[in-house]
């Protein structure tokens, strides 16, 4: 066979063939922009061309600072295409972390959206490699600023050649991309994206029971693109033609419901709390949601009751998935089998609510205490995955050797595995609740607290147990106008028809807000602090 | 990202993993088996065992000459996944072919169907590098043969060790199998299948714009195991966890009506001739083809009145495919875009009737008397592909630099793209008539003719002209019941609104049959000596 690599570069050069009618829609800050692929792929051409006068070379890294819009796709597809490596940095992450990123990555050029210009002028005395910055905005003139170089990136692209061509002597394992994970501990910790990762995961999301991804798709992704390349929908849906819509910088629940409607959205991704303040939003206002094939929900595990709501309320599929930015990020996906059409309703909803089957391509297997565990749905263990779009180290990084051991990912994911090899996340390594020689899962006491009609959230973390070692405690933030109506002993008759007597919380906390990360999981460091003050009790 | 690489035995231990309970239903001489996959993958690593304790070591090539069953479907695994090349072994050849094939590929071992045994027999003398021969049955006695040493496979299973592992330290670029076309003139041309070929064309029939092969399907292919892997259903349909059912030994149409009616059937394969006798039967009979999603259909253009046939009178969606045996063989698929949904019923239908667009990973150009022509739908020129699962040559043949010229497969195929990119077979490089200075397609007046209400099939080949250089004439097989009842005149002038006057057929003349290759294709050689000799022109 012909030993032709997989290329980033190809996907665009493929959309360009083959869909060259097909739209980008992107909201940027002042303008709703169209574009075909076929403009995109020009566009795309002069920034390859316009990077390398820049000086950008093979294996550079060209960082971003951007929402979800069409230039910050054509980044995407220029830097991987011309050799160079497309690093997206997650803004919303602590000035010293972001200068860290930077620094590590060793980024010569910085592509900024205008509204982070501050951000970066307060940072860019600590930057040591940046040798240019581009501004990104539909204005014509430069903003008053301190950087420099400073480019404005339309500018570039009108200077640029719209023929450049796309690189095919690149080898398909050299670097295309880079994302740092926003540990909640620590420094962040770079990942490093090949050619041939990217490429085999964007046909993972185009499989039938994969992501589906088809060209008759409009999706709109609301997962940060500074997140794990927004999970690969914009590789993928370009390559496959779909349409894509893109809503911009500092997008609201209304925005989202509006595109939905307007632009007839049938795949839309993100995390748990995105769909939870759609919902809310789907309550007040009247849209017309029928376009919807698929919501795509990943990051955290999404309660049950969200899951309902999208599926029995709004009748929008809701489909679960697992990954990591060391992943790529897709691992599992919940699709029911053939022959669970014939569970009923709650069983079907059950096995839906779980992270579901390894996507083709890689292989998985769950460590416990002596090794393999069963695949039984009782037993729990470390998930490990291996495959060809998973990292094998941390770019620069001795954490390295504590993630990726004898060829295997740990993900640092408690699960468990069902006879029909359905995952199940059960906690966290560090999240689990140990108390009196058992495992307490606190994802599990959260997901059953947040059925309860007056939850708008929960979060169980551990508190230390002179008898027990451990104890979980349950912090809830109350929906609007159930503020005094619910007691803690509600909650926990609630609770205990669905769990052993010991898995019961000890205490049940009423917050304001549950502390969350840049990328809205539930911060359960920071938690474990609120709780721990609460309670006068010592941090180690 | 990790080096793991994409192999062929990995797709068999994905489905034992999470599709254990679903089925390979398999028609053997006598029996109708179910398996799981679970079965079917002990029953791989049995054979694996057996295969080594045979001796059969990495790169050796293991021969098949075989219909479509469970039993030829566990070689396909066993043979890539314990490092041997599966060789399928086109069983319709001339006995000299299959001499030349088995002695030129230097397979170690033969697996035989008992109703295959006959021809081996007389032709094992003649083998030069076979050490054994395994024969397929439901029978537990050995037939009285002189084929020496022969063994039972099921003997093989039993003795073999049900957790024998596949291998991992293959290099994706390892040989996994092997395919002789079945040429009209000369030897046949081996092409040999890399294990990380057959794992991404799996992944594009997985594609939802590709072949959408799901667990949710139920797979029937027709188009035969030994021809290009059965178009590599088998390999997809395990890794996805399709239900796959398997056709067996000399199926007739009746059979295949009836297993897609008792077995709920939503997608099969073959070639047109078979989509020909299967509407015949459906005519016949009253068979219930409402689970079918999808007939593929290849190997030749599809006539029209074919497509609407199964779409408009039996609502069967049909999708025209285009491949060969040097492209493992998907390169084209024909699925209208969104947009086109808005046509006319007619207009969908001519689209449809096309080849289709390029599978993601692949790339094209078609190439004509003066370089790369337009893609408008009017200029012609041969299809040249390049892709990971396209072949760089033929085994071992000084004619690889006749088709592998500059990295590009030149396919032998005259084409028109369309300004979608969706392409169109026009005919073969030496099958185009050339008239006065002017390209004339054969296949398009084929398509025309076999759309008349009279005609079971026609083809159309040319005679030499000393005016015009070559003339078309066109040859014409009845449908019972029309004999005497329609004249040259009449097909004439049924043509000739569709076409320009230099186009229509100089003659028309009435057959019993038009010659066919092994796998069913025109044999326009033969065709067209009888043709000459009608006309008493001396052949050159």
């Amino acid at each position: 066979m012909m030993q032709t690599p997989l290329l980033v570069g190809s996907m665009m050069e493929h959309a360009e063939k083959f869909f060259s009618k097909k739209e980008v829609i992107s909201q940027t800050h002042d303008t709703l922009h169209r574009l075909t692929y076929k403009e995109v792929g020009h566009r795309t051409r002069r920034l390859m061309s316009a990077l390398a006068r820049l000086g950008i070379e093979k294996g550079d890294k060209v960082g971003t600072l951007a929402w979800n819009h069409h230039r910050h796709l054509e980044i995407y597809f220029a830097a991987p295409g011309m050799g160079a490596v497309l690093h997206t940095i997650n803004i919303r992450l602590s000035p010293e972390h972001i200068i860290y990123i930077i620094n590590h990555a060793e980024d010569e050029i910085l592509f900024i959206d205008e509204d982070i210009l501050p951000l970066i002028e307060k940072i860019h005395p600590h930057l040591t490699t940046v040798k240019a910055y581009v501004i990104m905005s539909d204005k014509s003139t430069l903003p008053d600023t301190t950087l420099q170089p400073l480019y404005n990136y339309e500018q570039l692209l009108t200077d640029g050649d719209p023929a450049y061509p796309f690189r095919h002597d690149l080898d398909e394992n050299d670097p295309a991309g880079m994302c740092y994970t926003s540990a909640t501990t620590g420094k962040p910790k770079g990942v490093v994206y090949s050619h041939r990762g990217i490429v085999l995961h964007s046909l993972a999301l185009g499989l039938a029971d994969g992501g589906a991804i088809s060209e008759s798709d409009t999706a709109m992704p609301v997962v940060p693109q500074f997140h794990v390349n927004a999970w690969g929908l914009p590789f993928a849906c370009t390559w496959f033609g779909s349409t894509q819509v893109m809503p911009g910088p500092r997008f609201t629940p209304q925005r989202l419901a509006a595109f939905i409607e307007r632009f007839r959205v049938t795949i839309t991704a993100g995390v748990p709390t995105i769909w939870l303040g759609l919902l809310q939003e789907l309550e007040k206002g009247n849209y017309d949601t029928s376009s919807l094939r698929s919501v795509l929900c990943g990051g955290s595990a999404a309660p049950l009751g969200l899951i309902r709501a999208f599926e029995k309320k709004y009748n929008i599929p809701f489909y679960h998935a697992y990954g990591a930015t060391e992943t790529t990020p897709l691992v599992t996906i919940s699709r029911l089998k053939s022959y669970q059409q014939d569970l009923s309703e709650d069983e079907k909803l059950q096995e839906r609510s779980r992270q579901g089957i390894l996507v083709p391509g890689l292989e998985m297997k769950v460590i416990g205490s002596d090794g393999e565990v069963e695949w039984n749905d009782e037993e729990m263990g470390e998930l490990l995955v291996r495959g060809p779009w998973i990292a094998d180290a941390y770019y620069r990084d001795e954490r390295s050797e504590l993630a990726f051991i004898d060829g295997w990912f740990h993900t640092g994911d408690v699960v468990t595995v069902d006879k029909e090899g359905t995952m199940k996340i059960v906690d966290r390594t560090k999240d689990l609740i140990k108390s009196g020689g058992e495992w307490i899962s606190s994802v599990d006491l959260e997901n059953a607290l947040m059925a309860h009609e007056a939850v708008f959230e929960a979060s169980v973390v551990a508190i230390p147990d002179p008898e027990w070692q451990e104890r979980p405690i349950a912090c809830v933030v109350l929906k609007e106008g159930y503020e005094g109506q619910v007691t803690k002993d509600d909650f926990i008759q609630f609770l205990e028809p669905q769990f052993a007597k010991y898995w019961l919380p000890d205490d049940v906390l009423f917050l304001d807000a549950i502390p969350k990360t840049s990328v809205g999981k539930f911060l359960k460091r920071q938690l474990r602090e609120q709780v721990k003050a609460h309670y006068q009790i010592k941090s180690e």
